[in-house]
């Protein structure tokens, strides 16, 4: 009986797979939807990793990621923008759901974050003609605010759903309960942007406490303090009805173990927990 | 030549004075405003504490800290309201300008934020009469998002100053760059909390990149990404007249230097950096 309604993101299992590894552990537990990492992609080949999708008819709820706009100068923008465009390719040639987009922080040496924010509209309005025409929409992911500086500057749903009525149709966000559970605005801003048809994607894992590193110590599902069933049945109410993906970087733990008990873990707590 | 417009923190220079070897050390400096902990205090004796206060006319900025409401029972809140009113008698002892309040996060086992959230409002709600008559203002202060679970549940600007607008009078902000630097509606918040004289306190300090711990690793002014400058101009542009007030919690680094050599570098970056 195939797990319906769970996606596994390959970073989940990134330290023990390759993409066609992870692909086939996930099978062998019914598993049909994944979302790869673009060097994982790149690791076997696009066209091999279409072919893997295809083969086996997977549902690809995203690939990840673009972004990463925000530039010291002209020159880097355009080579975020050139890279952008690809991995929209990339998307199409997988048949993903959706491209996630990891929006950049500051540029190096920059304190300037109003300014990195309209590189990062600026950036996806570039890049959005090249997603329609390739029938890709864009996710922009909310990242928790403490990744503001050095990974994404747009860290909360309203936001992301204010450059979403700034750029129109194609653009979207991907709800990852660890960048928002936090949000006193969290079910107001699902609301929104179920009511416009925005929700791209729906990430799963849990918040630890402690939190012993800022990146890679993501929990698994049941292992924390967010209240998944009730941001699940708020995605689900707002309209939302994909699979929930789990993505858990875990360096000290998950990344640890060996990878068939990761995933049948992600399946049971998806069963009790999600 | 007093250095006007500086306050210290004293848990900036926790490991390695006591309160009174801390005054001592920022008199040496000519810095005469100051904002204790509340352990710093029952260390020396409030009454001690109050009188080296009198004695030297120190500025208080602020007693930390109140507030840690949520709690799993009735008991519980009960022991937290009476401890808060404790608290302000400590503040008014010293002729505080407020008593900083860093709410509370979950309670232990549970995962409903929207909860905790109702208790901080009841807990400060509770509170407010007592540090009315006492003249001691609440300083509600906003902790960064990746605080909610275990420190506090407030995460927002925008989210303390609803809670002000709910209790009407003697309750308003601190406004800490470390945690609300990040904040895509800062600045329209800050200007809201200036509208209705409800900035009581502002703390300094930096973020670094990378940030190595989530509670111990803050920076010193200048060594990280935060436009202190710019958030200092809003600060006393929405009508606030008092000192910046440098909070450094900083295990591998400042904590480890002698207490002279971290507070000179605090007077010399504020002159230059703030």
């Amino acid at each position: 009986m195939a797990v319906s309604g769970l996606s596994i993101n390959l970073a989940t299992v990134r330290q023990q797979y390759d993409m066609r590894q992870a692909v086939e552990a996930c099978l062998k537990l019914d598993i049909s939807a994944i979302a790869p990492w673009r060097d994982q992609v790149h690791a076997i080949g696009l066209g091999e990793a279409a072919r893997i999708v295809a083969d086996n008819r997977l549902k690809v709820t995203g690939l990840c990621r673009g972004g990463m706009f925000p530039a010291a100068d002209a020159e880097g923008l355009r080579a975020a923008i050139d890279d952008n465009r690809r991995a929209i390719d990339e998307a199409a040639a997988l048949n993903a759901d959706c491209l996630v987009l990891v929006v950049g922080g500051l540029p190096k040496g920059s304190k300037d974050i109003v300014h990195a924010r309209e590189m990062v509209a600026d950036g996806i309005a570039a890049i959005l003609p090249h997603a329609r025409s390739a029938g890709i929409p864009l996710a922009i992911e909310p990242l928790h605010p403490m990744y503001a500086a050095d990974r994404a500057c747009v860290n909360t749903l309203e936001q992301a759903l204010d450059i979403c009525d700034l750029l129109g149709g194609g653009v979207g966000v991907a709800v990852d309960v660890y960048h928002v559970w936090w949000d006193p605005k969290l079910y107001e801003q699902i609301a929104r942007a179920g009511a416009k048809g925005k929700i791209l994607a729906h990430h799963i894992c849990d918040w630890l406490v402690p939190t012993r590193d800022l990146l890679l110590d993501r929990g698994m599902m049941g292992d924390g303090v967010i209240d998944l069933k009730r941001i699940r049945a708020a995605v689900e109410k707002a309209g939302f009805s994909g699979p929930q993906e789990v993505e858990i970087f875990s360096e000290a733990n998950w990344w640890k173990k060996p990878g068939e008990q990761v995933l049948s873990t992600c399946v049971e707590r998806f069963h009790t927990i999600c």
